[in-house]
């Protein structure tokens, strides 16, 4: 009878454990900005939330067989990017001089690893070459031509920029233009914090920037600390925002830093960090999981196009507030 | 008896007052790294004390005319720009393809604007352009050609890059590009922090960069949050060093954390960020003044080209450890 008892107790510890080291979430955003229901087609929310869906599946599906948060983050993010749907790789925004400009970076949270890049026109995958960046350059962050001539070095194809440019987004650039403003109030970006079963974070992001952006501009996205961080002992976030009051507030980190220093939830950071943006003029949201798989998908627009899958099967895909 | 006791106690306030309104104080750096004093001459050594000198006096006359901070952050720079001595502005280090390419970075502490720019090679002045980026641009941080474009609608004159290589660095390339490194070992970079007498912080960085760096790498320098930071509130920061380590760790924002959040003095802040650094791989250092003038000159290399003056006068010139 005793011996049976200490057979269960090795039974359920062993099970604890197994639980334990199956834990794995992932999260995602589609943008933040003046996304209003009546503006809405149910038609056009159904595919985006479907999008959503497919995207949150894909990762979940890695990480539920073992894979690692970096694979789930690119794979996640490149299917992204490859929807006209966002803001990020095929389907970005126009420059004001009719070209896609994109912007991306990566960041592991076991080693600190970081991989970004700015104002490449040629890349179909921005994330992937950010990523290339991180693991086979020994810089963190490339620009231009000069990042797709790394990109080429290293068996990239080059497409032509026309290929990633949408009929949405030339009109969307031609009614901006009209108005002579930057000002779109929606901030199109993509992006992704994974947690994988060994409790490593990644957290990437990818964007065309904005609509009508002249100056080779560089928003948040690539800078590691306001677009994107991880740290294994904190969390991991990706913003979507105004990304000049993103870089001024360096929101990424900003959270992170409230975790480590002021021992307050992830959710109470990033309301801190948001308030802080709103304060200045800016908006926008942030997505993120800490290091104990608490997911917040946090904003102080009308929408973010969110979603979170646990490795339970909880799941919660939104737009609205 | 009474009256002239009161006479004397408002006139002791009033001085007091004066005194505390006349409070002002900068910090310098010209440049972190393997500086050591027995590759140096002694009038070599010589030379750079003096300019450092200068610098800070440019900076202290500004100030103690009841100057802003920012001017005086923007007047220092600029002449240490137009040493050859130190990598930035004229005498940058040289990219892989023998061009100066300039990075450079602006931030005030009274409404956290900021402005920066990366890979400008037609710019005298590169701390300049940062500053009207912030203050005549919707953007905090532009690039290459785009930010020559917008520099010449604001009446920047572009010059040709020829002029700003000197043979020296010329030299250093040839004899890397021998050695087939990208690692330096001595990280130039320029670097100012000033507090004006009314409390306003101002940080400034610019940069050439690494010698024989490829691809439009950028660095720490134009990132606000890792090269530079300024806040009211804490303090503000000025990196020099590996810049790919201080993005990783966001190294200019995690001082200002530490104040902000965990209550520590700006001295044992940047040394916890600079021992994040050293844990990565890293090395470097940083300057910084907080909203109390305590200032600090940290660094975990062998020297850094480096000086503060305060308003009382109290003046320190170092380069080793």
């Amino acid at each position: 009878m005793k011996l049976s008892k200490f057979y269960y107790a090795i039974l359920f510890f062993l099970i604890s454990c197994n639980q334990d080291n199956d834990r794995f979430a992932i999260v995602i955003h589609g943008g933040a900005g003046t996304i209003l229901k009546k503006n809405m087609s149910d038609e056009m929310e159904k595919e985006y939330k479907i999008k959503l869906e497919e995207a949150l599946n894909i990762g979940h599906s890695i990480l539920r067989e073992n894979g690692k948060s970096i694979d789930a983050v690119e794979a996640v993010i490149k299917f992204l990017e490859d929807s006209e749907l966002f803001n990020a790789g095929k389907g970005s925004v126009l420059s004001n001089n009719e070209e896609v400009e994109m912007d991306a970076s990566i960041m592991r949270g076991d080693n600190l690893n970081a991989g970004a890049i700015s104002g490449v026109k040629q890349i179909k995958n921005p994330i992937k070459l950010a990523r290339k960046v991180m693991e086979e350059s020994d810089h963190v962050f490339l620009s231009g031509l000069g990042a797709e001539k790394f990109a080429l070095s290293k068996g990239f194809e080059l497409i032509s920029n026309e290929n990633l440019i949408t009929e949405k987004r030339l009109k969307s650039l031609k009614n901006i233009k009209k108005r002579d403003s930057i000002i779109d109030n929606k901030f199109g970006t993509v992006g992704c914090v994974a947690v994988d079963k060994n409790g490593n974070i990644t957290s990437g992001t990818s964007t065309g920037g904005m609509t009508n952006k002249k100056w080779n501009r560089i928003g948040d996205v690539p800078i590691i600390g306001a677009g994107t961080y991880a740290n294994n002992e904190t969390c991991g976030i990706s913003s979507t925002g105004w990304g000049e009051f993103f870089i001024r507030n360096v929101v990424a980190y900003d959270i992170s830093a409230q975790i480590e220093y002021n021992k307050i939830s992830i959710k109470n950071a990033a309301k801190n960090t948001l308030e802080k943006v709103k304060k200045l003029g800016g908006s926008g949201g942030v997505i993120g999981i800490d290091k104990d798989l608490n997911i917040i998908m946090e904003f102080n627009t009308e929408g973010m196009y969110r979603g979170f899958k646990k490795y339970n099967g909880e799941t919660e895909i939104k737009i609205y507030k």
